[in-house]
């Protein structure tokens, strides 16, 4: 079989389980969830041994010590994988929620109903847990999973694809056999020709950095929703509250700088720059915040203050994911916006005011998948949102946009019960 | 300037008119549409002659009669693009509706609120009412739209544009200078050129025949919500009411046999065709309709009806858009829903049976827009689920499935309001 014809059945096998799947009730997937949370717990062994060749091969490769982390897995890792399985077990079905309900004139009744989206591709990197987190996600919302991870993580991944399936053919005899699937080949190509499969794959999720999203998108035949960079701000208005927003501020860059909503430029009104720019940087300083400043800044900014440089076009496109901050001094909420519109990723930006007209001019006009008036735009993750597990947060608009949980992985159909309704 | 650089422009400068747009109230979006109705009205001499060249043009090129008739804007045709703006502006504002509010254990309140999805491009090919249409949707769901019609009708489409544009200036100062576009080159890579403008461009939907479809869908780098065809089918089940099966066979194939909600394909059980089928083909045969049966159906007809021939493969992929039926005896719902599944276009598909076990099984395992029990195809449409105008059929299932009214020309934001409010 070429490559293409190999992904061609892959694709129509996982589109033959998505079908079946359809067919299990909640409680038929919430008890293969439980049995795959308790497979991995008695794998673990095998897992390990896996895991440990996986990361001998990497560091043979010369890979950077980062990724070596992420690949590792370690109990915790394993624990918190299991932590997931349980957890996506106990939320609602996403699938059969009605969400339209109504009856025509001529007594058509007309019911728009949640159903799976069908057959979604996952592409990741090196990180193995995202196996399982996306499997437990896309299974409880009745989709069929096809992944592709990173080729380092390779006996990682089946190792843990194996555990799961078995878990779920021992738990329902329905357990539909294609319903998780690994691309076992590492062939790049791979990935292009799965995508060409608009006849079997309704959706593809990449999970990564810029390069493999932008990647996967250009070689997409189907649709792609996109978790790109979060390039996100936090402007301080001229009538914010300075405690609230130094809190903030600080917040959202150092309390986790290493995550997609994390802020990586602060956006200071110049009506409030001298009053609160000096102190701030010095609460940033004492985190070891490095500062790429613009020279309205820098002119506020005490000479002695340490790790502080000249910010360059670059810096207000960064998402340095690092303890770095561009800062940036700007007259008022309009260029605060303009500024935001022109950099930013659409992920998450902040505000911090009394002001209302400002704070609803920036909510409004900010095109962002979450805007905050005064709070961090560390909320954007659908555990913090009350979602439940999240997929991702995606900055698209077409789909799902924001974090995307168990819902947001589902579309939905119309169904018409009629009496014999034709039309006229 | 460039192709791709007039093409780039024009993406941003919608881009920048369509954040304008979002400031306009409910009620100046519908002023404006009212004032573009009247304008339209106003206009007709200046239409009818931007037509009549179009035609003059199309007929010298040797187009189809068809493409001609699609081509031509006679009066009673400009009163039905005057009544769809006045309709649009008669209808709820989707922008701002509140799709999901809660506050969390921290004091952050949250709210899921609908927002336009930002500039769409419309692609389409000789119906000028199309644009028209279009920019109505597009302008009151708060989207800026760039429209670009088939060359043969580009002054007809132009003259439509200005008439919309000066409507809208004339009537509101605040009215977007390129809230309307057109694509004013004929080349075919202004296509390619301006959905790469993935900065844009947030949406990409062509209107129009199957080839077009698939060409923007695989040279387009921004989400494309497809409107394919319609290969719809109706099941006669071994337990149907065979009165009502009979009135829903016919509407679905002969009431409007044109269009993508038309039945293309029966399916009869074979536990009721000898019953049902020869009298069904005679009521067929006296609305003039062709059928391609499969051999079972063959058998059981009589012989003496006139346009029966057999169906080869190809007539079970056929979107006849005729007064074509193609017929196939199935044994049970089974295999009635294993031939949608591999034939149809995943757009309308009903099932007729007193049988309840059988329509819930048909209604959850067809992978449809719309599912009908007991009512026929037809009903898949904006206007008769109570949606209003829609800009299509959605055979896609990410973004929007099924009628694509208002509603669906939205996305939304997440809007965080908070007390100063930092993650832990």
């Amino acid at each position: 079989m070429t490559l293409r014809e190999t992904m061609r059945q892959l694709a129509s096998r996982a589109k033959e389980s998505a079908r079946e799947l359809g067919r299990l009730s909640r409680e038929e997937k919430d008890a293969c969830l439980r049995a795959m949370a308790e497979a991995l717990d008695a794998s673990r062994d095998l897992i390990a041994r896996a895991n440990a060749e996986d990361m001998a091969g990497a560091a043979e490769s010369g890979i950077s010590a980062a990724m070596l982390d992420r690949l590792r897995l370690d109990d915790r890792r394993i624990d918190a994988m299991i932590r997931g399985l349980r957890d996506v077990a106990g939320l609602p079905d996403p699938v059969g929620r009605v969400l339209d309900d109504r009856v025509r004139p001529n007594g058509l009744r007309l019911r728009k109903v949640a159903v799976p989206i069908g057959v979604i591709v996952i592409i990741y990197e090196s990180r193995p847990n995202v196996t399982v987190d996306s499997a437990g996600l896309c299974f409880k919302s009745g989709n069929a999973t096809i992944l592709r991870g990173g080729k380092e993580a390779r006996r990682s991944s089946q190792a843990l694809v194996e555990a799961l399936v078995e878990a779920g053919r021992r738990t329902n005899a329905r357990f539909p056999a294609h319903a998780i699937q690994r691309v076992e080949t590492t062939d790049r190509d791979a990935i292009r020709d799965l995508l060409a499969c608009t006849e079997s794959v309704d959706l593809c999720i990449p999970r990564g950095g810029e390069g493999l999203i932008r990647a996967v998108s250009e070689c997409s035949r189907v649709p792609v929703i996109k978790h790109y960079k979060g390039v996100c701000h936090v402007y301080v208005d001229g009538e914010a509250d300075p405690a609230m927003a130094s809190e903030i501020v600080l917040n959202a860059k150092v309390q986790r700088p290493g995550v997609c909503n994390a802020m990586e430029t602060l956006l200071v009104d110049a009506a409030i720059a001298p009053a609160f720019l000096p102190d701030m940087a010095r609460k940033l300083a004492e985190k070891s915040v490095e500062l790429r400043v613009d020279d309205r800044a820098a002119g506020l900014l005490p000479p002695d203050l340490p790790r502080v440089k000249p910010a360059s076009e670059e810096d207000w496109h960064a998402e340095y994911l690092d303890l770095i901050l561009a800062v940036r001094v700007v007259d008022g909420v309009e260029e605060a916006i303009r500024h935001i519109h022109r950099y930013g990723s659409a992920h998450s930006d902040a505000i911090v005011t009394r002001n209302e007209d400002r704070a609803r001019q920036f909510l409004a006009e900010v095109d962002s998948a979450a805007v905050y008036w005064n709070a961090s735009t560390r909320f954007t993750d659908g555990g913090e949102f009350g979602l439940g597990a999240e997929i991702g947060i995606s900055t698209d608009k077409v789909g799902a946009r924001g974090p995307m949980g168990l819902e947001e992985l589902t579309t939905y159909k119309w169904i018409g019960l009629g009496t014999g309704q034709v039309r006229k």
